[in-house]
């Protein structure tokens, strides 16, 4: 980011005729909008991309979620007609979506729009607890499918991209990642998705605790295999669609713990990378904390949201955007008060 | 209310393509918005009027704020020049500003907008520590002015109404009357409001506790009276409104402390009147917390803003918006899912 446009930000916003802080969070989202666009009044985003990166993830096999596998390509379809709640909330905002299979279990029949699959690289990524998510050349061309992804929005003129999420069962690997690249414990990390009971809850702990101990006798610290061993397709190439927004100097607003998983490998692989982040909200897995927490972000809402699909982000666009107005717009003090 | 419209976007909401209860939040909003508009799926706010209500009060000549009173006619005049923080919100999202001077200590010049001082009630309302803020007919008139303001939206179309403060020193009243309502001690509902320092706070705190000690023992548990003696032609205005505005079947957005300490006393006058309200947001103004409790609201957002002008609601007001569409146009799960 440009640290000159966020100092002059941050001058601006103490010379509002507003008492000195009185903006609270949205007053610090403005001086990071301003650092990431390189200006110190930069207009609200305009041109908004959704990515919704689908995928299935071998786990479920193992009742760790409250759904079957079968629902990911359903949910995939009810986003490519605009059912899907995070669509619903892009058509609201104007924000451009685009979903994207890279390891959903299924073959799509004939006729299927070709930018589904256009990046596919598998279907269903392993199952974590017995075997690692992805072979080393499935992580490299899930994260090169990222970058190509990040890459057609910035050249499209985005200049906010979202990451969203779906698949059933990836919040398993979601928290088994978050727990290996800060080495917490299955039980800190696992939560309910979408809702798994008592039962399921102890087999998704049980599934996080062989994942972890499996990955790091394998990989030990190191974030690229641990993301290959542990994410799947669909956490790699969210992690690269994060690293190249970043090399592109274009700002990524997080979704969940899903998305958030993949980012805090983006910034272990590229540190810094966090810079170009902001957080849409909190969600109430119990993964997603501390992950936001090693990115140093706070997010904009907290409302109980556990979704997924890029709706947390999209519910916060709208503070991001006011944010904008108010530090471009908003009277100085200097004007409000009468000449000395 | 509307409890059948409710319930029918609460059986909605959980007949969703999503997990039950995945909108946290978000959904609640949603079912309240339904009950409040008297349909299951209602279009999100179309017509919102913003109501700044302007005031000063006479304990600032008590040293309880960073700001000298001369600053609430300047602030009023950033309003009607559309440069304070929350007009600037308010043209972003097509809200229509009103703002009303009740108890302004200035005289304005001729040629002044007739508007802005067609509800005015006095100069400054009395300070608080040494005697009440207005007179028993002051407050009678402040209220019908509320009223008359409410109305008046109503008449022209309003879906919602957010009611907004303005007045330096208004956190002072806020919290001598949340204390009074809800019984709590002065300490407990004292901030820094715009940003006192330590012995700016001694001194609030000071100011509130004589305040409280005097009211209560001439208007004992008078929730009418201790408006009157506490909050001063501002607050009581905006209880005003508040009240007409349940009257008439229209929701309410609430701001900050302010506000909040208005709605407060408004659903002691009329228990019930807090179902047509929505909090947008939680200051860091200590007396915010316990109203917004004692009123069973759960807010929007908690960025740390400590504004008032509305600017906390109007901050929020997109998140009200992405409720309705979200629980009028996401898909439901079984027409996602294939027929068994």
């Amino acid at each position: 980011p440009d640290a000159g446009a966020a100092a002059a930000a941050r001058q601006r916003l103490a010379a509002l005729a507003t008492p000195p802080g009185a903006l609270g969070r949205i007053g610090e989202t403005a001086v990071w909008w301003a650092g990431v666009r390189g200006t110190a009044t930069p207009p609200p985003p305009q041109e908004v991309h959704l990515h919704v990166v689908a995928g299935d993830h071998g786990v479920t096999t193992r009742g760790v979620s409250a759904f079957p596998a079968a629902v990911t390509p359903l949910m995939v379809q009810a986003f490519l007609d605009g059912g899907a709640a995070a669509t619903v909330l892009a058509r609201h905002l104007g924000v451009r979506v685009r979903t994207h299979d890279l390891s959903v279990d299924v073959d799509w029949p004939a006729g299927t729009d070709p930018d589904l699959v256009a990046h596919k690289v598998r279907r269903g990524s392993g199952s974590i607890d017995t075997e690692d998510a992805l072979s080393p050349a499935e992580t490299d061309a899930a994260l090169a499918a990222g970058a190509a992804i990040a890459d057609a929005s910035v050249d499209a003129g985005a200049d906010l991209l979202v990451v969203g999420d779906m698949g059933i069962g990836n919040t398993t690997p979601s928290a088994a990642l978050v727990a290996a690249l800060l080495g917490l414990g299955a039980p800190t990390v696992t939560g309910r998705g979408t809702g798994v009971d008592d039962a399921g809850l102890a087999r998704k702990t049980e599934v996080v605790a062989l994942a972890l101990a499996r990955a790091r006798e394998r990989h030990g610290a190191d974030p690229l295999r641990l993301l290959g061993a542990l994410g799947g397709a669909d956490l790699a190439a969210m992690a690269g669609i994060c690293l190249q927004a970043a090399r592109r100097r274009t700002p990524v607003l997080l979704d969940g713990v899903v998305v958030t998983a993949a980012a805090l490998a983006a910034e272990r692989l590229a540190p810094g990378t966090a810079a170009w982040f902001a957080a849409g909200h909190r969600s109430s897995e119990p993964a997603h904390t501390p992950a936001l927490a090693a990115l140093g972000l706070h997010p904009l809402v907290d409302l109980g949201l556990r979704l997924g699909e890029g709706s947390g982000a999209l519910v916060a666009l709208p503070l991001l955007s006011a944010a904008a107005v108010l530090l471009a717009e908003t009277a100085l003090l200097a004007d409000v008060l009468p000449p000395a």
